[in-house]
């Protein structure tokens, strides 16, 4: 019979996720306390500024339990928070976990849960440093609050684009969204790219730092609202207008397909609402070709650019390939509006 | 009729938080870039150690919808965190605030939700610098992640205490859990001083930091998991036991009111299960005269000498005016067990 928590407490509970970090998680930079006491102690590096985000899954709001195994939603929930950290141009270096569980939770469970967060911040040299157990009537949340560090001046916020600056994108958005529609339908068949792109999305954190690094960037968000939506946040910030070309939009063959199938226009799904966590990045025209070689200089993620902005006055605009341009109405994923 | 967050959305309510935290919060230190990108960026003050904690309140478990109100919950969610790092000695900085919301949630409540926390916050010079929202079927929820700093070096740790240390506690330990069961019984009839005890606890922050600044104690902790709770976490983490005198432990008037009502031991409610969020010192048998004195410089709040930390084998003991010596077992609040 596996452990169940009532039976291992709240305490063994605790030291059971502590061992486990211990065994299978790396040492991060600066962490003088780690777990077991009432905080962490961090030593800042001198030079660098603090990044820190926190973002938080619901079951059945943000994830489906029945879909998504403990690992997977460990990743994910990780992956989430990175994606805010690589839209910084940042490092990731310590995150704190508080987990709300209920009572069918099993040690087991939680276990991998806590592999899937490993699996995330491992390879970035980050660890688990503190957090907070506590059990729930309700739906089981995981919220996960992640420092991170960028060179003092250097982190890339929301508001820097200027009217006429190129806008480039990451991967292949729409991706995740098309990904949980499937997993809906019929979980078993799912294309394994899009059901990856939902359920555990890879957090561009060499491609944020990258372009950070490089100074060739005027603003970078990530995408958890869909393109539109986050793209719209950029021009709200940024006092701008967008146009975006539909011939450049990147849509990947998996998407495409899933589109046809569902009688749908690609570029709808592309648009639309979708957490793909690809990242949105602006620059002025004349720095696109250096922009685009630092990032294929880190990894092979494609980088599409896919329009530019223009006067706040004309909104968001989508621009056909006979010349005629749409208006376009951006929604992003409203927590309180379904 | 008041708004309702379904006709605000996710992101009206959070542009009237901002609003709200603009207008009635402070500015905090270091704060580079606060609310309103992915992530908050902040600059650490050379010489400085980050210390960072998160704690969650979850609606009917760690708080009664009914009886308390939501500018007391606030203050409540962010006491708690603020008295961890009060424990280390530290000075809090910067919050980031996941709000888990139910359908029955209004704007009015939110926004009082939100000036307790300022309540809390700004006395210290501290701000919420970022967050999260969401809605949740099941009971809302409120985690907190809190920033602190202490000068390199001086926080203080559970790990410290030595055997013959002196045991110190500030206030009156075991007034929460009086009150909770007050407010429980009768909400109406419950002692004004308990009932704040639990619902309102204030955090021991300008004690906390004489305690740190002095040099003059070898470990330190909060109180939430009751004084015997907490004081073992001490012994476990530093290698001792610990032995009590009951003559010395604080029993307040309206503690011992509360418990003669319920037909109980007083110090059996000093001891037991009650988050109280008060310090638990331990310090050299020299230090204590000074201790003592940075600790009234501070201000009005009592600290008590209570016992000394003895060799591990002897466990916790209290000893009883004849001098008779009683084992004493720490249970300390174990969320999974109930």
């Amino acid at each position: 019979m596996p452990d169940t928590l009532a039976s291992l407490g709240e305490f063994g509970l605790i030291a059971r996720l502590e061992a486990l970090l211990a065994r299978e998680g790396v040492a991060a930079p600066g962490v003088v306390l780690g777990l077991g006491d009432d905080t962490a102690i961090l030593r800042p590096q001198p030079g660098q500024e603090m990044l820190i985000t926190c973002d938080c899954l619901v079951a059945g709001r943000h994830y489906l339990p029945g879909v998504i195994g403990p690992r997977e939603l460990g990743r994910r929930a990780m992956a989430v928070n990175l994606s805010d950290i690589a839209a910084m141009g940042g490092q990731p270096l310590h995150a704190l976990v508080s987990l709300g569980l209920t009572a069918q939770s099993s040690l087991e469970e939680v276990e991998e849960i806590y592999r899937g967060f490993l699996a995330e911040l491992n390879p970035h040299g980050a660890a688990v440093v503190g957090g907070n157990i506590t059990k729930t009537e309700g739906p089981a949340f995981i919220d996960v609050t992640l420092v991170g560090q960028a060179p003092a001046g250097r982190a890339l916020r929301r508001s820097g684009g200027k009217v006429g600056d190129a806008i480039l994108v990451t991967g292949w958005p729409g991706q995740a969204a098309a990904g949980l529609r499937q997993l809906r339908q019929a979980p078993g068949q799912a294309h394994p790219e899009l059901r990856r792109a939902y359920l555990t999305p890879t957090p561009r954190l060499a491609q944020g730092r990258a372009v950070a690094q490089s100074g060739l960037a005027s603003a970078m968000l990530d995408i958890s609202d869909g393109l539109l939506g986050d793209l719209n946040h950029i021009c709200e910030q940024s006092h701008t207008g967008a146009l975006l070309a539909a011939a450049r939009l990147p849509v990947s063959p998996a998407l495409r397909q899933a589109a046809q199938a569902w009688g749908q226009d690609p570029l709808d799904l592309v648009l639309g609402d979708s957490d793909d966590y690809e990242l949105i990045i602006t620059c002025p025209p004349q720095n696109v070709a250096g922009l685009m070689a630092a990032l294929a200089a880190v990894g092979q993620v494609p980088a599409s650019q896919v329009g530019r902005l223009t006067p706040p006055g004309q909104g968001l605009e989508l621009a056909l390939p006979g010349g005629e341009r749409r208006p376009l109405r951006p929604r992003g994923w409203d927590h309180f509006g379904d």
